[in-house]
């Protein structure tokens, strides 16, 4: 079965936007969405890369460009107030969620977690924050806070974090199919195109 | 009427594919073309910006994206085996170029100067082979090479890099219509889009 292979961290914009595309676009081509939490953060420091808002023109500008795909998508965004966030908790909650049941609730916690962060425009460093988010979602937020300090848990996000380096990933979010890797959202077209090949 | 600023350095294979594609899109929506040359390096050392480049696995990537685009646009790319470029005397000839006999060679001077650059992979620091690519290209190099050494021209340069800067330019190509601001090659379907709303 063709795949696509979404690298991703929750406190990218871009990412989120990606993300209320991605599953659409794979169901129509007949593509499984697999999802891989990583540490944009630990990406970054190990290639020596740096968010794009470090510099304040370009931060400013990527604010109106992502705006203009929320548009141009017709889905809310609100650029988060307390950004840039610290996302380790989270992306390993996200880790966490794929291993739970069998992965069951996976998906409903990264809806939770990606508009309590791009939409709601939620503290997310707050655990406490963290914790109603998941309750409003109707999901167990004490099963996963007792996951996230669990050590095989941490280790998961470190390896998915170096596989995506290891695979060239330089930035959120970042898609593979078959080998062809496409970085940000706005290379959704040419996603959708090498699956029409694959 | 309307306009497209169009803030260019040469040595960018993004603003030679945007090159590629502009005027026939401005030709379409009724729209000027104003050129508007800059030292990318000179904005880059402004804002404490730096090439994508610069980072391995960023540079390595973006040279499929162009060359997916140039795909895409059905335009011939190659990566210039000189890359990066020193491009200070070639900006100083499209300013001259456009000063010199009211700007009527200026087309033929960026035409023959992408070209060289981006699909007959010249070394373009070394002024003999500037001076050959040139007359191959029916344009005066002895007048043009007397002109860049001139104090006016430098300053010009210097003007319309702080210009772009000012504006909120942080890299290449940029764009404007009206005070909408758009950054990069693949905005170019934005700029169409704001160019049917002006």
């Amino acid at each position: 079965m063709k795949t696509v292979d979404f690298y991703f961290d929750f406190g990218s914009p871009a990412a989120y936007l990606a993300w209320t595309q991605l599953p659409a676009l794979c169901r129509q081509a007949g593509a499984e969405l697999v999802y891989k939490p990583m540490l944009l953060g630990g990406v970054f420091k190990a290639i020596g890369n740096h968010s794009p808002a470090q510099i304040p023109a370009k931060g400013k500008y990527i604010r109106q460009d992502f705006e203009r795909f929320a548009g141009r998508y017709g889905v809310p965004l609100i650029y988060n107030a307390h950004f840039p966030v610290n996302t380790l908790q989270l992306m390993r909650g996200a880790v966490a969620m794929q291993q739970m049941d069998g992965g069951a609730q996976f998906d409903a916690y990264c809806r939770a977690i990606f508009e309590a962060m791009w939409v709601h425009d939620k503290k997310l460093v707050d655990a406490a924050v963290v914790g109603e988010v998941l309750q409003d979602a109707g999901l167990d937020a004490q099963a996963l806070l007792a996951q996230v300090g669990d050590a095989a848990i941490k280790q998961r996000l470190i390896e998915l974090t170096e596989e995506a380096v290891a695979r060239g990933v330089f930035g959120a979010p970042t898609f593979f199919v078959g080998d062809a890797m496409f970085w940000g959202q706005d290379r959704l077209d040419f996603v959708h195109e090498a699956l029409l090949r694959a």
